[in-house]
């Protein structure tokens, strides 16, 4: 069994609707490259409880979990004590974190909001971070991340090293333009009874062009048997009387 | 106090980064403008266990749960009879629906998959689909909405008359080019502790020209609490040396 993931993404710009959020597609294909199955996101918002019961309720579920949001230095920043207060430890300076930031600010700037950012729950460890310096952190199965995309993805490859990774997925996809997921469902669900161990998932799509037509991606750790379910749908879509293409529509 | 909803995104596309969800941003612009507050966010996987256990556990704890995605004629359109069995009841064709539905296909197209489109759990009442039919169905407290983003769009615009609408929030922006959050968040500390009823977020930015700043988003159900506190704000601004700009940046 390949490990399982959840990320909490955190912040209430996500769920009023201002922000459009980037970060669950970056995380979901790097962990499914990793072998590392993501069984969960949820999106909550920046309040104590619901960080703190949320974390506790997730982090026995799932062997891995990510965070994303509330590690600035502002008000509304409240990941890192609520991951603190969630493994009932302490919320306090971590010396070498706060060495590094004191070193990026001009004299006089790093101020008591700053050095929130190298306030980490005692026993974690920092995950670097190249773009502005004030790190994310792991303790136990949590890592904690930063919300800003490109800060958050050069937080996930410092990390993505340190994490137990499982099976790759192999993945083989074939699309048809004009056929309709109506037309082939019969088909399609004789072809998923077959193979089991493969997950075989119906896409329809619209392209820019407004051309439309559906893909069919087949997925599973068992590659022979994928590689076996591909084969019949690329044979189900001839039998249709429609010409499949390989890979994604684009 | 407003109403509250949770959206279950479920899919598997989403879940491994193959697609990009935007329904979210969507339904959560339109809850706030609504009054209605998106309390959780949720992907969940095309499982059945998984699915039955989140709609029983959320559906209880929120006023409104919207769902997207799994309600066409595959077989891994497994939402419907899942939410029938969540609700205790059977999934059982529609009649209404079934008649739309064979009137809309070409005789000897509506087959056994296009069927399913028209099976309901018992008890639900559709939700008109304007693009291509096939419906959403709302039962209870639960709104199920399809995955395709147009299609979700016009079945939520139909839905939006029969909810029960609270009061919307009142939001004001303020944003400044060159102003980093470290500079203000203990001034900005300072208006949050002031004006405890409005909720004011901080939001760093990178502009695609590479320029980069700081918005601030005031917002809450008392409008003059609203306004006072983004004044305050701008005010914070003004004296930290930036020019504040109304609204979000561009």
């Amino acid at each position: 069994m390949n490990p399982t993931a959840c990320i909490l993404v955190i912040g209430n710009e996500i769920l009023s609707g201002r922000t459009q959020d980037v970060n669950v597609q970056y995380i979901a294909r790097r962990l499914t490259e990793l072998g590392i199955t993501l069984a969960e996101v949820r999106v909550i918002p920046d309040q104590r409880a619901v960080i703190v019961g949320t974390v506790c309720d997730v982090r026995a579920r799932f062997d891995h979990i990510f965070t994303t949001g509330g590690i600035g230095p502002t008000h509304d920043d409240i990941t890192a004590p609520c991951i603190a207060e969630a493994f009932g430890v302490p919320w306090s300076v971590h010396p070498d974190s706060f060495r590094l930031l004191e070193a990026h600010f001009p004299p006089g700037e790093f101020n008591a909001a700053r050095q929130r950012m190298a306030t980490l729950p005692e026993g974690a460890t920092p995950i670097a971070n190249p773009v502005s310096v004030a790190p994310g952190f792991s303790i136990g199965n949590v890592h904690v991340m930063a919300g800003v995309p490109r800060i958050m993805q050069a937080m996930f490859e410092e990390l993505a090293p340190t994490l137990r990774h499982g099976t790759p997925v192999t993945s083989r996809s074939w699309y048809a333009l004009g056929l309709y997921e109506g037309a082939l469902a019969e088909g399609l669900a004789d072809i998923q009874d077959r193979h089991p161990s493969v997950d075989i998932g119906s896409y329809p799509f619209r392209r820019p062009d407004g051309r439309r037509g559906v893909a069919l991606v087949s997925k599973g750790l068992d590659a022979a048997a994928v590689c076996h379910a591909a084969d019949r749908v690329r044979e189900l879509i001839e039998r249709l009387g429609f010409t499949p293409a390989e890979g994604e529509p684009p």
